[in-house]
């Protein structure tokens, strides 16, 4: 791992006075925020959070937040999910497409009124998107960055430990669903959502002076839990099949490629910018796709760059995110494969910076 | 400074290679692109660039192409500078600003032909703002990221590298201009300019295929010049007074507080988004703006966050960058200052991470 130098560019978080305290040991950018990458090891975080409960301070999954009479035209606008059935109270994962198609981002669309919407982003600048798009279409809205910083709770004990903070009745929400709570007299948005399989919630913690009070009644709380701070962990990501916008895909690929067929509503997602480029692919599908692989060997190194992917000497893909799994036993990975060679079961080679490997394409994640 | 974690979302790029090979030691994120930040050290970094010649991989200025009868329409829309005597050949400085005046990035606009532009982007996704733009404005217009990696020749013996692989007449090329050269039968963009002081060019490499090419040709001409690799410097361009990004400001900035009022045609720049919104801030001036700040005692930490800027113990501005100067054995920093308290001379007082220090407006930067 390379060094990485302070700026203000990079910014910190309402909670990197925590995460610090806490030993974070690694992080990344995300957003141009610090996102942390490591605490004890990947390995450790990884069986910790499989087993007990970790906060994980999210900001950098930052908002954009529509609010006025357009707000909801322009939500659809951007997506080829059909939004008319959502309620408020609701969250949509909901790919984000350009006139041609390709994706821009895939966040977590949160409908907080008829016409007030947050999107909860992964790592590209979104809001340059819709502002653009508003701007150029003359609509009646106002979209901006809110001071949000969101944090998760994540792990099999995350339900014990919220309910200690937030009280019994927030076990009854039910997946991507969020409820209002209060904290310090404010009210918070609470879902049940995050970016692991192991179950858990998302805070919306508006404003920033509530932060490290709300991250330090957690651990309080969760002191018998085993609570410790965390981070989106690489291993279990690939194992869940939880997809990188700029690792596993960018904005030369369709959500289809992506396999998030099943959340395009091309037929009626009527407004859609990209829905014209999407229906024929999404009537004849597409040519690649994301796939599960495993890679043969020992644990593989980091992967920093694109890893292409051969069939007898032709290539036919390449891998994005790779990592070796401790409870599999085996190199889990994500990858988009041609349709000539992503039936599971189809054997590989896979070029890795330690030279080729064989590789298999499985029927589904490790979950 | 702290590790980070490889992903493929944390692009390399096509002189990664090189940069590794010359022993690069830290990285900064750029535009989700890895951006060479130290080599020897950034005091050692600096001594070089002043007193010879250096080659900087700045791939990470991403270039937004605008192709199409449309581009120059577009162009206009984006920035407040008026563009109408830009002439093919020339390169301008544009800031570029939302419908309320707020900077989304501070670019360098290349003029490549009537209706072909690349815009050469500081740090955030500007390709987003300019594609929602021209959909939702429904102009005829292309608009994409092309395969073009710049690479950067600063430092006083600059002229006489490139002398070497592009010949004489390159000398020639005025500042802000740029010429068109051949490099393996293929031709590349030279301008004059770049994020330093000490002069220099700017080669805009369109094809990955000959980035490492390049990079070896200029190495191997440039060895009794030594010739070595380098990169933007924390201390040279503080010095200088060259603004990043994200760092010296940020959406929330127009561009008079900016102190870029010059490039501000409000009156003439006909269909600038911004431009009515920036009418009165052009017409009355801004309330605050950026200042050269000299700040007492010894050397700095690493400013990785706002510093908080006071007189009287009242808050009157934040500084943003900061770092010893060896030449003018001081600290030399960026700020942002209320305009009763913006006067030359003017006695601050700035909160560091290790407390409290005097700090001094300067008339103008170290230049």
């Amino acid at each position: 791992m390379a060094l990485i130098s302070p700026s203000r560019r990079l910014r910190r978080t309402a909670f990197s006075e925590g995460v610090e305290a806490q030993g974070v040991k690694a992080y990344t950018v995300y957003n141009r925020m610090l996102l942390p990458t490591v605490f004890e090891s990947i390995e450790a975080d990884y069986h910790h959070l499989k087993n007990n409960v970790q906060i994980w301070d999210v900001s950098c999954e930052r908002q954009v937040e529509l609010r006025g009479p357009d707000a909801a035209k322009l939500m659809q606008m951007l997506t080829p999910r059909d939004l008319r059935a959502m309620m408020v109270g609701q969250c949509y994962y909901v790919p984000i497409v350009d006139e041609t198609g390709g994706m821009l981002n895939d966040p977590v669309a949160v409908k907080l009124a008829e016409d007030r919407w947050w999107i909860s982003i992964a790592d590209s600048d979104l809001l340059y998107w819709v502002k653009g798009v508003a701007n150029g279409w003359r609509l009646d809205v106002l979209v901006d960055e809110p001071d949000v910083s969101p944090l998760a709770i994540q792990g099999p004990k995350a339900d014990d430990l919220v309910e200690r903070v937030f009280g019994e009745s927030i076990r009854n929400i039910k997946f991507f669903r969020y409820g209002v709570y209060q904290f310090e007299g404010r009210d918070l948005v609470v879902a049940r959502s995050g970016y692991s399989k192991q179950g858990g919630f998302e805070i919306y913690v508006e404003g920033s002076d509530i932060c490290m009070p709300l991250w330090n009644r957690l651990f309080e709380a969760g002191e018998d839990l085993n609570v410790r701070a965390g981070c989106p962990n690489l291993i279990e990501r690939i194992e869940g099949g939880l997809l990188s916008y700029g690792n596993d895909m960018t904005d030369d690929n369709t959500p289809h490629e992506c396999g998030l067929g099943r959340f395009c509503n091309t037929h009626t997602a009527i407004g859609c910018i990209g829905r014209d480029a999407l229906l024929r692919v999404a009537n004849e599908g597409p040519v690649k796709q994301i796939r599960a692989i495993e890679i043969g060997g020992d644990a593989v190194p980091g992967c920093d760059r694109v890893w292409p992917v051969f069939a007898g000497g032709k290539r036919v893909g390449h891998l994005t995110s790779a990592a070796w799994s401790p409870e599999f036993k085996t190199n889990v990975a994500i990858g988009m494969v041609r349709m000539t060679h992503w039936d599971a079961g189809t054997k590989l080679e896979v070029e890795t910076p330690d030279g080729m490997r064989p590789a298999l394409v499985k029927d589904k994640f490790w979950i």
